[in-house]
C-alpha cells in the first residue's frame, strides 16, 4: 500500500510557506503523495514557487483555520470546515494514512481523538517526543497531552513508548524508566510512588522496566524510554529547548567576542554546523500523538520546511513500520 | 557582627578534601571566620597541605557521617554526633550564623529543619537555586524539598524567592512567574491553576506577579523569580544540568574530531573558557534552603573546592543582606 500524508497546510507561525515548502522537499525526497489541506488560493501561491513535476501532490480543501488562541475542543466541534478537522477526517475515511499539524497542539490533539478513537486498552493517548543524548535518543512521554495522571496511564505510556523505541528508533527491548526525582523506589511524589509500585509488580511483563531515572541522566542515555505525567514532561521538554537554545547562543557571542575567538569559530565551523545540527529540533520533526487508531505527527509551532519535512518522514516510517499493531500487541501480552 | 560560617567537612562525594580546600579558599578570600566540623584528624590531615597562617578556621569535632542512601530523619535523630548534626546545632548555638552542607541534602534539610526551626508564616521551607539565563540568573524554587505542594505554599515560595532575588541577586521589585505549560490563565495541571487563581486574588500584593512562565522561556530572562512545586523543580534542576552537559561535552567532541577543528578550538580557547564558566554549577555554589530560622546552603554533592567557596560566599551574603529578615517583612505584608 503507498503512504499518503494529509498535512494541515494552516498551522504553525510558518503557515502556509513552510508548510507547503516542507511538504514539496518531503514529496520529492521521499518519493511519497502528501495531501495539502487548507486554503486553495494560498496553497497554490506557494506551490507555485516550486517545481512539482511529477511529485504526488493534491490541494484539499478547507477555508477555516483554528487559532492557536482557540480552546481546541469548542473549535473542531464549531469549525467542521477546519484545515486541522479536514485533515483528520481525510485519514479516517483512509484517503490518507497519516496527518502532520504544526498549529495549535490542542485542537490536531482533540480533532485526532474526536475523529480517529483511540487504540483498544488505551485510555489516555500520549504525546511522545524524541530527544537527543550522548548515546541513542530517548523516548519522552508524555509531553503535554495529560497534566493529570494515573499510574495505569504511565504504564500505557511505556507500552507505548516501548513500541514506538523498537518500530522507528530500533532499539531492542528498550529499558523504560520513570522519571523521578531519585533513584530509589520511595522516591518521588505520590504519581511516581505509585507508579513504581505498579511497574514492579507486573512479573509477567514483557516491558523492560529499569527503575526511576532523574533528569540528569536521562541524557546521558541510561535508558530508551521515559514515562511521566504530561505535565512534567511538557516542563522536561520546554526546559530541553530553551537551555540547549541558551547555551547555543551564548556560545555563538563568545566565539564573536574577540578576533582571536571569530578566527577560531571560522576553522571549527564545519564540527560546530554538525553539533548545530544534532540540537536542533528542526532535525526532529515531530511529537508523535501515540494511542490514537491513526498516525499523527505534531510539530513545533515553529517548524520550518526542514522540520515539515521530518515529520512526514516519521509519519511514513510509523505507518511502515506499524507502530499501532506493535502497540496493540504490546497491549495483549501487558493488559493491566 | 562578624559572620562566622560552619561548614560539614564530611559532606559530598569528594568530602573531606574539597570541603576543606574550598573552606581555606574562601576564610582566604573572603576574609571570614570558617568552622570544619568533622572528624577532627581527617581534617587536619587536609588542612596541613595549606597555609592557613593567618586564616580564622577552626575544626569542630563530630565523628559521625550520615551517608547519602539512609533515611534522612532517622539518620539525623540516631546520629547526635553526625557532622550535619553538629554543624546545625553551630548555627542554633550561635556560634555561626550560617552552615554550608554537599553531603545528604534530604539530611542537610531535616536537621536544618529540626534543629533551627521555620520562619513565621512559612509552612514549607523550599529549596531555592540560581539559574543562568540569557539576562540576569532566575531564581527557581522548590527545587526539591517538597514533592507535594499547594497554592498557598507556592505563594510562600514566591515571598521567599521575591526576598532572595532583591537580596543577593540585587534585583528591583522582582518579577514572579508560576511554572507552566502554557501562558493562558487555564492552563497547566490543578495546582498550577489554583496557584495563579490564589495569585491574581491578591489585589493588595506586594509581590510582581507576571503569570504563567514556560520552561523555554525561563530561561531567556523573562522573570526572576520561577515558583513550582519540588517534584518539578527537581526535575526542571536536574534536567537543566544534564542538557547542559551533555551540549558541552558533545560540542567538546565535536572540535576533537578534526586537525582543523582542534585548531580552532585551540584559537578560540579564551572564549570557550568564558563560557564554561557560565554554565558550570560549581561556580554558582549551592542552593540556599529558604524558611528556615537561620541561613543554610546546600552544595551539589559533587562539588568541588571552587563550589564549596562559592557556596560560602552565598551563606555569607545571605546573612550579610538579612534575606530572612526580607522574607519576614514581605510576608507581614502579603499574608494570606
Amino acid at each position: 500500500m503507498s503512504i499518503k500524508i494529509a498535512v494541515d497546510a494552516m498551522g504553525g507561525d510558518f503557515a502556509p510557506e513552510e508548510i507547503v515548502k516542507g511538504s514539496v522537499l518531503a514529496a520529492r525526497e521521499y518519493k511519497i503523495p502528501v495531501l495539502l489541506v487548507g486554503q486553495v488560493d494560498k496553497i497554490n501561491a506557494e506551490l507555485a514557487k516550486y517545481d512539482i513535476t511529477g511529485l504526488e501532490i493534491e490541494i484539499i480543501k478547507a477555508d477555516e483555520v483554528i487559532e492557536m488562541c482557540e480552546a481546541p475542543g469548542s473549535a473542531i466541534r464549531r469549525k467542521k470546515d477546519a484545515s486541522i478537522v479536514v485533515a483528520v477526517d481525510q485519514v479516517s475515511k483512509g484517503n490518507a494514512q497519516a496527518l502532520v499539524a504544526a498549529g495549535s497542539t490542542g485542537a490536531a490533539m482533540a480533532a485526532s481523538l474526536f475523529g480517529l478513537g483511540r487504540l483498544p486498552g488505551i485510555s489516555r493517548p500520549a504525546i511522545a517526543v524524541v530527544l537527543p543524548t550522548m548515546d541513542k535518543p530517548v523516548v519522552l512521554l508524555d509531553a503535554g497531552a495529560n497534566s493529570e495522571c494515573e499510574p495505569e496511564n504511565l504504564y500505557q505510556f511505556a507500552i507505548m513508548g516501548s513500541a514506538f523505541s523498537s518500530k522507528v528508533i530500533g532499539v531492542d527491548n528498550p529499558r523504560v524508566g520513570i522519571l523521578n526525582i531519585g533513584g530509589e523506589s520511595g522516591k518521588g511524589n505520590t504519581l511516581a510512588q505509585d507508579t513504581y509500585k505498579l511497574f514492579t509488580s507486573r512479573e509477567n511483563s514483557t516491558l523492560n522496566f529499569v527503575g526511576n531515572v532523574e533528569g540528569r541522566e536521562m541524557f546521558s542515555g541510561i535508558c530508551d524510554v521515559v514515562v511521566c505525567d504530561g505535565f512534567v514532561g511538557n516542563v522536561t521538554l520546554k526546559v530541553t529547548e530553551g537551555v540547549a537554545s541558551m547555551i547555543i547562543r551564548q556560545f555563538k557571542e563568545s566565539l564573536y567576542s574577540s578576533l582571536l575567538a571569530k578566527i577560531g569559530a571560522w576553522i571549527a565551523k564545519p564540527a560546530l554546523m554538525k553539533l548545530r545540527k544534532k540540537t536542533d529540533y528542526n532535525e526532529y520533526g515531530g511529537a508523535l500523538l501515540l494511542g490514537i487508531k491513526g498516525t499523527c505527527v505534531i510539530s513545533h509551532g515553529s517548524s520550518k520546511a526542514i522540520a515539515i519535512k521530518n515529520a512526514i518522514k516519521v509519519a511514513k516510517e510509523s505507518v511502515e513500520k506499524d507502530v499501532n499493531g506493535k502497540i496493540s500487541r504490546l497491549y495483549e501480552s501487558n493488559k493491566l
